[in-house]
Order: C-alpha cells, then structure tokens, then sequence
C-alpha cells in the first residue's frame, strides 16, 4: 500500500481536536472520512501533532495508506472536495517510503499564538485569536521569554494530564513580536522545539500574558520554571489563539 | 437630541448588506436594535457607505441621535454588549455636533480588496478573501491601475443600478501590493476617492484581475476606460474580498 503525507490546514473551532472520537467531530475523522469516499473502507492516519479542541493548524502533516497508486495532486484535489464545506483543507499531498511516518519521522514543530489586544470584540478574528482588552507590554515579554529557552526540565508549564515520559526538553526558539493584524495590533508568538509537552505552549504564553500586562516579572517566570511544580504556572491561555505552523522532517516531503 | 459618530467593524457574510431591509439581517438593523435596546423606541441611522451584501468593514462610519447624554465609551459598550454575538463591533463613539453627517459630511473613503492566491480552499480566510486558483502577475497590474488613477468618466466600472448623478469621479489612490496572509500570498488593492460608483471597486478588481492572469493587457483596461459603456468593464468580483477600511472627515470626530 503507498504511502502519502498530507500538509493540513484546518479552523479548530468546529472541532474537539485532532484526535478521532467517537460521537464527536474530529479534524482526523473528518479526513478519514473523505478517505473512505476515495477507497471505502476503515482509515487511519496519524498526525505530527495531536492539536485540542479549538487549536488551529496552518501546516499539520499526516500521513495515510491508500491501495490505490494515486497521483499526489489528484489525491489532494479529491480529499478537499469531499471535505467540503469543513475548513479543513489539504495543502499538498506527496508519496513517501513505507517506513516514514508523520509523528515519528518529525524532528520540528513550530506553533503561533496570536493575541489581539483590543477592547471591542473581535468580528473577523473571532476564534482566531485570543483577545486581551488591554495592551501588553512586548520588551518585558521578550525579556522574560528568553528565560524559558533552552534545555529545560519544564514540569511547571506541562499539563497534569501529559503522556510524556520525561518533563525534560529543549525549547529552541520562543520569539515575541508585534504584528499588525486586519482588526487592530497583536502579539505573534513564534515557538519551536524538536517536540512539545502537553499544554506547554499555552502555558508559556498564558504566563508571559501576565508579564505584559505588567503582573509577573521576568524573574517570576524564573522562579516559575525552576520550580518544577505545575502549580507555579500562570493562568494557561485559551485554546483559540493557537496555530500548529509547521513540522519539519530530515528530508521535506513536499519539498 | 446629543449625536454620536460611530466606527463600526463588521463581517459582511451573515447580512444582505448594510442598508436596513425588511426580513432580511442588515448591520444598520442590527445596530439599531442595539440602540433599541438602549433607548425604546424607532431608531434610523446613517451611514458614510452603504456596503453591499457580503461586503466587510473596518472602519465603516455612522452617526445617531440620542435622547440621553451618553458618555461616549459608556455608549459603545453599552452597544456591543447588545450587538454580540453577531459579527458586528463599535470600535469607538463620539459626540458630534448637530449637523455633522456619517455621509455628508465625509471627504474620502479607503477601500481594500484581498485576493487569496491558491490552490486548496481557504479555511481560515473563507468568506473574507476572493480566492483565485492561480498566480497573479502584479507588476502588470500596477501599470494597469495607473491608467485609472485619475479624474475620468468611470461609466465602464459603474453598476447599472448605480444612482449617482453623474459617472465623473476622481481616483485618488489604487495601489496594488503583494502581502503574505496567514493561509498564503494575497494581493491586496488600496483604493481611495472622495466618493464612489456603485460597484466601482469590484469592477476595478475584476478587471484587474483578468490582467494578473495575463488575459488583458493594461492597454485593454485603457480601451475598457475610455469606452464608457458597462459593457466593455471586466467580470465584476465577489463581494468576500472587499472591506470599508476608513472614512475621512474635515476633522477626525474620533481623534
């Protein structure tokens, strides 16, 4: 059987997550559905990222195993007219080896968050960003997120539910910067790593949130991350705000 | 009665439009619902453009008339707490003086038009792009949009039912940029002029158009132009791209 990957962009909001569930809509569901339109029978994909509920991807790679030799373009061409009118949408499609796997194979993942820093409610950015009603201070996020880069034991920014075996990782890149968004000015976070632990994205960005908004000091988040104790943690921002942006493989598969 | 100016930002999608229009959801309906809420009684409100159906705004302009002496800020809280969860949003209030008008008073409105360019349908963007499936070549549709920059007899651009008492209008601004959006590259036109034709802009983008994917030449949108007849105009866009951006005053009532 060959195998694909897949380059997804999908809307969180509509979706309890990445992760097929029974009895509720699913971003995985909903690809492995318009599989089965192709070849009908039971799918499975996996993904680089298991996204939750209301988190958003502008490059998740899956990976499927079709029977059929289907030509890349056609196979991206059917898969988003059967998904339609869902926004999920598939990118780019190209063949890979048998043995290379979305999750696995998966050396990068980059995620964005972004924050709108308004008081009027969103109308063209609502579910897409997490709206804070006051402006938030970027030097001291900047300074501050510098403390949380590097190798890391980062049991305080990591879900109590985390399946990770090991709370210890490298954090390669968090860069904080001004943007100017269609409804008014945001803050994008940039944060890379070879892999994630449960929440630790929002976790971040929900404590540097109270950095900006002049309640934590960057020594906060210091004291914060050498803890070692989830409950040191500042408030974990809300799902909607979060893109996973891209996962990078040791060869691009759609390069 | 006191007079207050609005700017208003809304998502074009779920309205027939901004004019208020029996049985059919309108931005003016709901904004005067909203002040309904506020003061019971019939409320008419003006606006510096009526936007068409699907049509966005992010810095539409209106004014109203009140019984109570509302404090500005107080006033535009007070009305997007009734307007949510509709996709419609005061971003600020004003006190204005008796005779100043949303639409008489205004000297230049600022449209911009996004194009999405690719393949794969938009999910994050749908509804408020024109997507094309195909490459825009925007040197060539610079040079096309300085033929119409000008004082001209806009006849070919102009929509049949337009009202306007003549087709004479002066084009101050239509400047065509490349910009990277969140889903992928977009072009986006900044248009600006005192006042417009009905339908101008979109005939302007649809001609446009035809000219990035090389099917017309900037001479062509010349010949088009100076034929002053609606038939020589190109195909007219959708509405999704197109956004009120701003409305200019003699004095910025909200600066």
């Amino acid at each position: 059987m060959p195998r694909y990957a897949l380059k997804v962009e999908y809307q969180g909001a509509p979706f309890a997550g990445w992760q097929r569930q029974k009895d509720l809509p699913s971003v995985q569901g909903a690809i492995e559905a318009a599989l089965a339109r192709l070849e009908p029978r039971a799918h499975t994909i996996a993904a680089a990222g298991r996204t939750d509920a209301g988190v958003h991807a502008l490059g998740q790679v899956a990976h499927c195993d079709l029977q059929k030799d289907w030509d890349p373009f056609r196979l991206s061409e059917a898969l988003n007219y059967h998904l339609k009118p869902q926004p999920v949408a598939i990118l780019t499609a190209a063949r890979v080896d048998d043995d290379w796997h979305a999750r696995f194979s998966a050396i990068e993942r980059r995620y964005l968050f972004r924050i709108l820093m308004r008081r009027a409610p969103a109308t063209h950015d609502r579910g897409q960003v997490w709206q804070v009603p006051h402006r938030l201070d970027i030097a001291a996020m900047q300074e501050a997120a510098k403390r949380l880069v590097g190798h890391h034991d980062f049991t305080t920014f990591r879900s109590t539910i985390c399946q990770a075996k090991s709370p210890v990782k490298t954090l390669d890149e968090l860069r904080v910067e001004a943007a100017e968004g269609l409804s008014g000015p945001e803050v994008h976070f940039h944060v890379r790593a070879r892999s994630f632990l449960h929440n630790q994205v929002r976790s971040f960005v929900g404590t540097l949130e109270r950095v900006g908004a002049g309640a934590w000091t960057a020594d906060d988040v210091q004291a914060a991350l050498e803890a070692r104790n989830r409950a040191a943690c500042g408030p974990v921002s809300p799902p909607q705000g979060l893109y996973l942006a891209a996962v990078k493989y040791p060869r691009d598969p759609f390069g």
